[in-house]
């Protein structure tokens, strides 16, 4: 079966063939359908994030999957069923407590794989076995946009943290603010909109007019943010203080800003993953800010198999038109590398390995 | 009746002579017992916090009260009752939600006064006048101690919002690392060895021995870390990993150290109010951890009556030599300076009004 494997170094994907898997007790076979393509991916090819797996020359990429069962190997899926897998699974010194209790994300290093980023071969291959606890239903009209199941559940988690953050008392946010205009920005600017029954919302990015995203942006009925005009620390100044901010960059300072931009009482999730990158703050005024208006910052990776669920819904609830708009390129085998684009025209692209 | 008050740029306190306040409808007359000094009352002394009232030029200090009740004045609280008072008030503008709802802790900047601290009067006099609403009964065996009561509601509160935003998944925290042995720091070491069930506890300081602060450091099972040796940052490398970080040193640079202080998943709270202080962060690396490994920050300021409620029991639960030990000196009115003094021998003080 052909596979699109990433070897280190290379700085880009290749067709790789290898047998098609055989389950394990335990595990279903999945054929696979479509695989979304996301920034980690494109941190995995140019070397700034990931590995191979143990002894081998390659990683198999993708992590944002939908299939259909094909082999259910006496486990309680059925055949025909559509399923999403989840990313993290037990590292080769065997499962833990994170694992045992449904808990992978909250694993820290060394105590997981990712499939398709560290570790462990990816999603994009024909074929693919997984344990079925690892693999999530989901309804077939779904079919074509599973592979945004996983991008989604990112979300969930973090919109999970920060909320929980927010338990200890009435906490009642009107305004949201993402930082980035990437898949995942819009992805979380329109679960604002649409799920979440923020007032007034904006997203942040550096693009100028025309531009797909801003139009999105607009469409959902959000304030676009043209960071090189208004940066973060001015946009309570500039628009108004925000009740949740929701980072999607990887800009360091965004991080820090985020502090700034906030209401009283406001939270910021982080979710970018910089390098090492050395910059003067007014660590005191950030401080006093945080502590005087009952701040919060949770930081938050990776997804368990209840976010997973929960973006089903939430996948569910997003507008077509926002979800068409969204998904800029399905590219089949044959034109892999064009979902491994990334312009300005290019949004969230999937690569189609097999149709229902 | 005496007070003890600030004038503005005095840069110490006197006493200053006023009528006994009349209660109003819905107040009770409480004769004050005795008062706590604290951090906040020296920066609002040096006049780097606070203010007077509005048309006032002084400021009767005090926020760490005990007293009884004089003259219930038709309340339901009952004469000869301990009761301590609870420190924000609404502003001349009126209530408004936050106190409608029992929570001005997380009133924003405008929306209360503090007693004591800014705005208000505080309560150090021989009498003061409450709303009943902001007079929590204490039992009568904790009237010497009932000016603990704010401090430790101060942190019950920290707590409770540190708690709430690991509660989205099952955090078992062993190690607890409080930065700043003054008084409130010792206190919230107390609460982490005696009711909250900490394994391993550490309490950054930067004294030398002999010392009374680590004396009751390690006596209470602690460790205590000098941050001349040891810097916040590599405590990770030189101890452990921290589940839980509780700053109460308002040092700018231990609030983002704390990111790196952290265990994965843990979390850290902030308490202290520093003014502008630029430096230079590894905002990548800081941004990057706190991602990869889920950790949160959470700032906390002042607390409400749920969280004096806490407290009592908290105040309960603390062992009789800790106390004994953390408490340097009650004085009486005529030698309150000496409350005032902040040297290595003092760790808390309070003035004695009167006795029960």
């Amino acid at each position: 079966m052909k596979t699109i494997a990433v070897e280190p170094g290379a700085g880009e994907p290749v067709v790789i063939e290898k047998p098609v898997p055989e389950p394990a007790a335990g595990e279903a076979l999945v054929r696979i359908l479509r695989v979304g393509v996301d920034g980690t991916d494109h941190e995995v090819i140019g070397g700034g994030h990931g590995g191979v797996p143990d002894g081998e020359d390659h990683l198999v990429l993708g992590h944002e999957a939908v299939g259909v069962v094909e082999d259910a190997n006496g486990t309680d899926l059925e055949e025909g069923t559509i399923v999403v897998p989840t990313v993290r699974r037990p590292p080769a010194s065997g499962s833990n407590d994170y694992f045992e209790r449904g808990e992978p994300d909250m694993a820290p290093d060394g105590e997981y794989v990712e499939r398709g980023i560290v570790g462990d071969h990816g999603f994009m291959a024909e074929y693919v076995t997984s344990p079925a606890e690892y693999l999530v239903p989901i309804p077939e009209e779904l079919a074509s946009l599973g592979f945004l199941v996983e991008p989604i559940s990112i979300s969930e988690k973090a919109i999970e943290h920060a909320y929980a953050s927010r338990s200890a008392f009435d906490w009642n946010p009107e305004s949201a603010l993402v930082l980035g205009n990437g898949s995942l920005g819009l992805l979380t600017l329109a679960m604002f909109e649409h799920t979440l029954g923020y007032e007034r919302t904006y997203c942040l990015g550096r693009r100028d007019r025309p531009d797909l995203t801003i139009d999105i942006i607009e469409n959902l009925g959000a304030t676009y943010v043209d960071s090189r005009e208004t940066p973060v620390s001015e946009i309570p100044a500039v628009h108004e203080a925000m009740d949740f901010v929701y980072e999607a960059t990887g800009v360091a300072p965004h991080a820090f800003e985020t502090i700034e931009a906030l209401a009283p009482n406001g939270v910021g999730a982080l979710l970018g993953v910089p390098g090492s990158w050395e910059f003067e703050i007014d660590g005191g005024d950030l401080h006093r800010e945080f502590v005087l208006h009952n701040k919060a910052l949770v930081g938050s990776v990776n997804s368990h198999r209840g976010h997973f669920e929960s973006a089903i819904d939430t996948l569910t609830a997003l507008p077509e038109w926002f979800l068409e708009e969204l998904v800029t390129g399905i590219y089949d085998l044959e034109d892999f590398e064009a979902a491994f684009e990334n312009d300005d025209t290019t949004i969230k692209t999937a690569v189609e390995f097999s149709r229902i």
